[in-house]
């Protein structure tokens, strides 16, 4: 009884130690839980990320300079403009692109297919890591594909704009509807879904990683849109939330193509209104040391 | 006497257990700080990931869309050019950029400074998330400056190379040697570094979240290489790799402003070569629905 009773203590303060302990360590688990739901985010796109992060290893670093180790040097051929001209070159494709603004209502009017081609052809010129033009244009000009595409962007874009709303969403719906109707992906001529390649594949069929190639297409987008501004065209660059995946998969693209931007491109209808918003001012966006 | 032993025997329990599990937890810590350390991989730049990510939080979204619905929406002017101008325009244009090339070989004649400012105005009026217009353009011409800047590139670069060969660098490093060393940052007249704002601030101080700030900033990026080109100017996109945080310090920069970009940018000096690399074709980068 003497010897029984410090091992009976013994193991019942073991048993209550323990359990305490476990206890604390299912309460951390679930305080983590909220932080982890919070992490998966409805309004980060997943198959937006760029993932070159992920998919990065040491073994292939090496591509991402010696690519133009290999290759022939050869002479550089320069056009070079009196300094006149260059302040008046450099003056009036500023003047062109200032005019160029975000445009939501676009005409169902037909666009000439060469300039489409050029517009895009003028994308590729783009420099991009260890120059493997990680790019994919995707041009729907076909009538029921644009419509699908319209159909699973407005599914997603109501789902993001109702979970997003919360409480709200009831009283705000009105307002809010427009956000999530987007006409102009049936009347605008041309779409063009520009994916990023993550990866790509060596001659043994092994990944091959596109380093920055979230950075590289958007820069082609970017020269996208100069290109569209001087042949007369407007769009409104879009990055639709969620869609990626469903898009990618309506239009055959393979899983090492993740869409980055959807532009609808066409004529401005008649009627097209655009925000009244400035740009900063030079000052405000250069410093010079 | 006996009455103490249990007391004593609890006691002793408790202590061990306790002392039990706090060393299984430092194991587990122990086990998690390699995995800590191979995500910290020396050949992703920490510097550069999209923060949006990390900082951004259900209560700010509603500030995506909403910065155009509170401005008054004004009618659209555009220029709509003839058909077959079109054509010529997005031709002509495409033959343009199709001349640029990534040119490493810069001169040291000055540019005029004009020129920089226009081709800086003109990458600010690319779009962004929600007109955030998240960009900084630096642009370096004090010699000083640049020799500084090149001294951390260079510095870092050497870490990157020698940390990424191991032990095959004895070996190679000759061949290496002219990867990290960077001469067009002294010689170029002007260097730009362009910044992502990866939040700003709110009117009661709090952060402002800036969606899509890298996509964003690599359009503008876009926008400024066709703008050099344009003018006759050359340049080579670079992405310092870990030298964000030094040369922002260097230049004076805010912490929410990370490096996305260095552009070296002048004339091509006479002896300028450049890689033989073909682009690929249009039915390599476009497919039509």
């Amino acid at each position: 009884m003497f010897l029984l009773t410090p091992v009976l203590v013994a193991v019942v303060c073991i048993l209550m130690v323990w359990i305490f302990k476990n206890a604390d360590g299912a309460t951390k688990r679930r305080e983590e839980e909220p932080r982890a739901r919070a992490e998966a985010r409805p309004w980060v796109d997943e198959d937006l990320k760029d993932s070159t992060d992920v998919l990065q290893v040491e073994e292939d670093a090496d591509e991402w300079q010696e690519s133009e180790e290999e290759v022939e040097h050869v002479p550089f051929s320069h056009t070079r403009y009196p300094e006149k001209e260059m302040v008046r070159r450099s003056q009036e494709f500023y003047e062109l692109l200032n005019k160029r603004r975000s445009v939501r209502f676009i005409s169902n009017e037909r666009v000439p297919m060469e300039v489409i081609d050029n517009v895009i052809k003028a994308a590729g010129t783009a420099p991009s890591g260890a120059h493997t033009e990680p790019w994919t244009f995707v041009v729907v000009k076909d009538p029921d594909v644009k419509h699908r595409i319209r159909e699973i962007i407005e599914e997603e874009e109501e789902i993001n704009y109702l979970k997003r709303m919360g409480p709200r969403w009831v009283t705000d719906l009105k307002k809010l509807r427009t956000n999530w109707i987007k006409e102009y992906l049936d009347t605008a001529p041309v779409l063009i879904l520009i994916f990023k390649q993550v990866h790509g594949f060596a001659a043994n069929g092994k990944k091959k990683i596109h380093y920055y190639n979230e950075i590289s297409v958007s820069i082609a987008c970017g020269i996208l849109l100069a290109a569209l501004q001087n042949a007369g065209l407007v769009t409104v660059t879009t990055t639709p939330l969620n869609c990626g995946p469903r898009l990618r998969v309506l239009l055959n693209r393979p899983a090492n193509e993740k869409l980055l931007m959807l532009l609808p491109v066409g004529y401005p209808s008649k009627e097209a209104t655009v925000p009244d918003l400035p740009r900063k001012p030079l000052d405000q966006i250069m410093v010079t040391v």
